[in-house]
Parts: C-alpha cells; sequence; structure tokens
C-alpha cells in the first residue's frame, strides 16, 4: 500500500492554523535561505501526489498558478501546479487548479481506496481538518511537522478531538538556522 | 533580575497536561535511562529556585517526600525536597512540603517581586496556567520544553488564550534515544 505523509508547519503551541485559519504567520520562518533550499529540494522532480481538504486547496489554489509564485519560487511553483492532487470535498465545484480530481464519499474510505490503488507516495499539506479525522484510523504513515518558534496563544490543532492517545516514532530531525525544526515521526503500528 | 524558565513535557499536540489534568502520560518516557540521566544531572546540587501553581505543587507535594520517590529518584527527590518552593495560591493551608512559602498577592506583581529579589534563578515546573497568565508580561526568559512523541487529542495548552503572538528564540535542542526532544527558547526581549 502507498503511504500517506503530513508535512505541516506548526506553532510552538501545536497549532497548524490561527484562531481566523490562516497560515500566513509561517511565511516569515519559511523564507529563511537554509529552510527555502530544503523546500525546494523536496519539490524538485516530486513524484508524490497531493491530498487536501477544501479550504487548504482553495487556499492553495488561488496562488500556486499565479505569476507571483512563479516568479517567488519557481521549483516548487512547477511542482505544485503539475503533481496530482486529491481533493476532499462535498462539493465538486470549481476544482479549476490542473490535475485536480475529486475524491467521492466518506473519507475513511475514500482515503483507504486511495491508498489502496497503485501510485507513489501521497501528501497531506496542512489540512489539519482531514488528518483529526483519519489519523486514529492506520491511515497516516509519517508526520513531518516543521515547528516554528512563534507562539500563537490559540488556534487550529490538527490533533484537536482525537479521543484516544496516538504514540508514534521520531525517525528524523532536522534545526535549521532560524529556528525552525523538522520532526518527524512514523506511526507506531 | 534573576531569571526565570520554564522546564515541561509536552505532547506532540502541544498540551502540558491531558484532559483530566494529569501529567502520568510522560512518565513512560521520563523513565529512559538517556533522559533519567540528563535530569538527575540538571537536579543535582541545583541551587534554583521553584515556582508552583497550586495544583501541580500539591501533586508534587504528595510524590517527593515519600520513600517511593527517595528509592526510584534519590538525586532529584533530594533536590526537589531540598529547593526553595513558591508557591502561587489564594490558599495559605497546607503548604506542609519543606522549604515551601506562599506568594501573596496578584501574579504579575508577585512574579516581578521575586525575580527582582536577590537569589538564584527560578523554574516553573509544569505549571502551565501560571505560564499563560504571565507569559506576555516579560516574566519568563526561557522555555525548555520537552517534546514527547504522544498525541493527546486534548488537554490543556500553556499558551492557550494568550492574546498576541509570542516570538521566541530557538537556543538549545537535544534529541534522546527514545524519540523525546529538547527544544529550548529564549524569550525575545
Amino acid at each position: 500500500m502507498r503511504k500517506l505523509k503530513v508535512f505541516s508547519f506548526v506553532s510552538l503551541d501545536g497549532c497548524y492554523a490561527d484562531r481566523s485559519g490562516s497560515m500566513t504567520w509561517a511565511h516569515d520562518y519559511s523564507r529563511d535561505e537554509e529552510f527555502t533550499a530544503f523546500a525546494t529540494e523536496n519539490a524538485r522532480g516530486s513524484q508524490g501526489e497531493l491530498l487536501f481538504g477544501r479550504v487548504t486547496y482553495d487556499m492553495m489554489a488561488s496562488y500556486w498558478p499565479t505569476e507571483m509564485a512563479k516568479t517567488n519560487s519557481p521549483v516548487t511553483a512547477e511542482a505544485m501546479n503539475r503533481m496530482k492532487k486529491h481533493v476532499l470535498s462535498r462539493s465538486p465545484r470549481g476544482l479549476t487548479w490542473n490535475n485536480s480530481h475529486l475524491l467521492r464519499g466518506e473519507i475513511i474510505d475514500a482515503v483507504r481506496g486511495l491508498k489502496q490503488q497503485p501510485g507513489p507516495d501521497m501528501m497531506i499539506f496542512g489540512s489539519g481538518s482531514i488528518v483529526k479525522q483519519i489519523a486514529t484510523h492506520n491511515l497516516i504513515d509519517e508526520y513531518q511537522l516543521i515547528v516554528v518558534p512563534l507562539v500563537l496563544g490559540g488556534g487550529h490543532n490538527m490533533f484537536e478531538g482525537i479521543q484516544q492517545n496516538l504514540a508514534v516514532r521520531l525517525n528524523h530531525h532536522r534545526v535549521f538556522s532560524n529556528g525552525v525544526v523538522l520532526l518527524s515521526y512514523a506511526a507506531q503500528v
């Protein structure tokens, strides 16, 4: 079965989005030269596929196809626009971003079905609402959390409401010069 | 002015205590040999003072003076029982643990007054309710967070309700063999 990984910025108090749902607080930290090189290298030639909830999809679809994105982050923009995007949404409208595919049905079955199809590994970018719905169903193989040295005081937590403790295993870490820390955890099965 | 540091276990989703207020979920991780050596070395001969909220004080006062604590963790128990303990509490009753001192008055003024007194640096152990009340008042100099590879799905967050973003600076990190990660941050003043 192909793997599903989560890649998300999180504030020091554990939020992937602030109270208003915005992720712009992470921008200052992702503009760091060393971090940009890391993210660019990840994106370059990536053959993976992406899994989005509707809110994050709309946010990204309004940015990555723009000339501004192509100028600011050409390698990442090329990858984001090219890669296959699966979108969990109750509404089929407006999936106008290149290579976007609506994922129908109940979320657990839909994601399990997707994983059972042949294909490359998949990544969830920041769609915390998906994570909290599927994390305890053995569907996520890895959590790559980019811990930002900023406290928000509240916001959206991708694990909020999970009803059982979820033990994971640290398999990689990296500290960037701007104080951002990548902590990568494998699910324990 | 002497320094005030926070030392706390936090779950991967940012909680210092679970929904019921318990911190026992961290015990399995703190029993690791390498981590125990680190904690013991910190405690050995420590001249610091401790600052507690009432709930954490009562929890620790019921454990560290016991024979079980002295047997399981002799060095840490000696330090915890010996060190000066300041307790923020509305009730003066029951500060029976050795070297405990009631801290009277409004919390911000009380902590500021304590910092202005001559003396060694002070540490807050796990009293997240204090942290959230004073974090934005320039009273905390350092956050030492022990990130445990366990998701709780909810609980008490020491930064919850802080009304402004709080940027901090990573000044130290250490990864332990059991996957626990120490992330130490200095306040940005």
